[in-house]
């Protein structure tokens, strides 16, 4: 996940206003939805209860993690641009073909291919010392043999403002902000080298934007503005950011060589669109979706591949339940996230004069630890139905909506526009332990937690696809 | 640390039976202390106020974290057998006389350098995959290009033994014991590689002994045994480990290259001691120690960098509080703990004719977190002084007493022989989620914690060597 930072700091803010949100909405539901539609969701339990045995109890049991592991451990890790993506996106058509499902389609786009090639740190005053670090997404190149110079350690942007270009000139800044939330952090890896440069910094280094590492360096993208030199970008650990934090307090000059010697080019990729067609209105879709490139690091198993499994189970299972709903029900996986959402993009341009036709549009892209509900945005009606929706999940623990106006990653594209549509909000407290790092593998997943992920996700996707009135924008 | 397995077992076995145990004792503790003993013990809350008002409140606040901050960033990790381990023992030389200290005697002894050199672990069936390894210590090196073979994975011992020579042979095992404790696990690293060389493996992987991961791999200590071909053995991270496993499971060929370039030989290290000399018994020793060296990886700020400076500080707070005990209070630095308790093994030696007087021994090496109270051996009135000097600290949470027959790590080598000591019992529940990895760092520990810890200590310390009785054998 590359998330939108603006999205992220209204989630916070409506996640801690939710009770309160939730009881005032309780009164206006039962007005605005009216008996008959409350009746009518309601009687959906039957389905929903079909599906979550099937999944839970079931055919399907252990099916989301087995498969997604057979899949992250054949691939690794699927950076945009490498024949390692491409072939796990054949992987997942003939996967999916073999299950019957034959509606699919790819759709062609550009898509960057930044490669890191090697990368080191070693800092050689005052001792002496060899650093992990993760290059930052399309990060320039360091000449040949790097670049050595001191480093000034950097607690904020208005810490930077206020030290005198003569200060920061010909060295390598460093940013040590601590980890708060991560929209309030992320900004110091996306802006830090482009606000560095514009000082006459070399090259600039960040504390990884993390709440917690094992000496684990986190990979995430990076800008550059116009006008400014791009500078050579990469994020170090925890550990090492403090330890020079300290030097640089007792002061001590710290002196580093950064090497990288990273490629960025064009290349072409996939989307990838399954769907299974609705039985009375199959111009209309939900959309249920997850980014099947990854980071270079780690497995991708957490961002996305369980986002795009438990996407990719919704049609199989309803395929080998007999269900169909009313409206297409189209499970994207979109390419090219980490680096700026280029899938999701590239098909909102290319679909532009069919948006009115997405009556729904979900992603999960935040983790598939223990599923709690949804994150939706959408005017009170479609908030209201979501809701009442999700009154059926109470047995698995999922009927929290929390509410947000552009909820998602890719999806942010389509519900910042309005759009309505919703992303898995579950129990991940640790997600950014994990996140762009080597340790995004299957150990942070869990059988029990994605057959719940993938019990909800198919089950809502359903009842909103199959619902006699549509999603109200 | 280097964990004597027995010990561990007890522990955790007498941890269960703690609040029994205790009770047990409240009846016969009084009538073996008598009131006369129990009230000397409790006059000495004014003292241990003084101590833990001067740690937590006073001048020594912080201090602590901060001199072992300027340690570990000055030196880093300093395994036995380097420059960076003697410069660091000359270091806390000098900061002890600093501090007006200056009846300090270091001992020389033999110690093994194992430098592991290049280390490298490439998958290259069923898919090319660098993985992150830590050769494990003593190790023999591979030939130049590594070994090239086919993994075979193995569970435990059981299930080494029931698996034949053929199908072991010319192989690599890799162990994937799932961590539950320790000391039930440790043995497939320390044992791993002389059971593997024994069936024909030409190699020796095995899972971290560990219960969380970021993808890092922990180093630690092997040994061969007599009559069978010495061969590499490393460990690998939770996340290789368990994709190797499922790779293997559903039938894959699993073909890695091992590359070792590890070398080992033998130099000379120091044990350091410091005394406080007592003012009425100066023969009579109570000794507080931590181990100087660390493994070679991260910063040994844990292991046992904490644990030496809860020591160090003991001799010098007592004195900046012009306290002297009627026995001698002596720090010991113990040298080359890792490789095999070197340095504890050569002080018993030499010390063997004096042992008599060793009154009390005490060790922090299983962290510096918060502080619970202390693991302790003896015999009933020694656990029951022990016992009763801890109710003194009930204000910091600090009043357990853990009983076990061979507490602590080097001075196992005491305690198991009956001489009456403990080790600092600490809430360390993530102990080795950190323990023998680059994560070693100094942001594991806090100033709050050391602050405590090191009140503790000396204040324990203080009254065990200050009071009227020997501690009974």
């Amino acid at each position: 996940m590359n998330f939108n930072l603006i999205v992220f700091v209204t989630l916070f803010i409506v996640v801690a206003n939710e009770a309160k949100v939730l009881n005032e909405k309780s009164n206006t539901c039962q007005d605005l939805l009216g008996d008959e539609l409350i009746e009518e969701i309601w009687a959906y339990e039957n389905v929903k209860d079909k599906i979550l045995n099937y999944v839970m109890g079931g055919d399907f049991k252990g099916k989301t993690y087995d498969e997604l592991a057979k899949f992250v451990d054949t691939f690794g890790a699927r950076p945009s641009g490498t024949s390692e993506l491409e072939k796990s996106i054949d992987y997942m058509i003939d996967l999916t073909r073999k299950e019957g499902l034959n509606d699919i389609v790819t759709e062609e786009l550009e898509v960057p291919h930044w490669e890191r090639g090697v990368e080191t740190l070693t800092m050689f005053e005052p001792r002496k010392k060899k650093m992990e670090i993760l290059g930052l997404g399309k990060s320039v190149k360091t000449p040949p043999n790097g670049l050595t110079a001191e480093v000034v350690v950097i607690s904020n942007f208005t810490h930077l403002e206020d030290t005198s270009d003569e200060e920061i000139k010909g060295k390598i800044v460093l940013y040590v902000p601590i980890f708060t939330t991560y929209s309030d952090t992320v900004i110091y890896r996306s802006q830090g080298a482009a606000k560095a440069s514009a000082k006459g910094a070399v090259a600039s280094l960040v504390r990884s934007i993390a709440p917690f590492s094992i000496n684990s360096p986190h990979a995430g993208s990076q800008t550059y503005n116009d006008g400014v030199e791009p500078i050579p970008a990469a994020a170090i650990t925890l550990e090492d950011a403090d330890m020079i934090t300290r030097l640089y307090n007792r002061g001590e000059k710290v002196k580093v060589n950064l090497i990288m010697d990273s490629t960025l080019e064009t290349t072409v990729s996939r989307n990838t669109l399954i769907d299974l067609k609705g039985h009375k209105d199959p111009e209309k879709l939900v959309i249920v979706s997850g980014h099947i490139d990854s980071w270079d690091v780690g497995q991708g198993a957490m961002d996305d591949g369980g986002g795009m499994f438990v996407s990719w189970a919704v049609p199989v299972i309803l395929r080998r339940l007999n269900l169909t709903p009313k409206r297409t029900i189209r499970t994207i996986f979109w390419t090219a996230e980490e680096l700026g959402l280029y899938g999701a993009q590239a098909y909102k341009k290319a679909h532009e004069s069919e948006s009115h036709n997405i009556n729904y549009i979900m992603e999960s892209d935040e983790g598939t630890f223990a599923p709690l509900g949804l994150v939706a945005n959408g005017n009170s009606k479609t908030r209201c139905i979501v809701a009442e929706v999700l009154k059926l999940f109470q047995s698995i623990n999922a009927s929290t909506l929390v509410e947000s106006d552009s909820p998602g990653s890719d999806i942010s594209v389509f519900t910042g526009n309005g759009i309505p549509g919703a992303s898995l909000y579950n129990d991940n407290a640790k997600y950014f332990w994990f996140h762009h790092t080597e340790g995004d593998t299957m150990n942070v997943e869990t059988p029990e937690n994605l057959d719940l992920g993938t019990a909800l996700w198919t089950a809502v996707a359903y009842i909103i696809a199959d619902l006699s009135i549509d999603m109200p924008r």
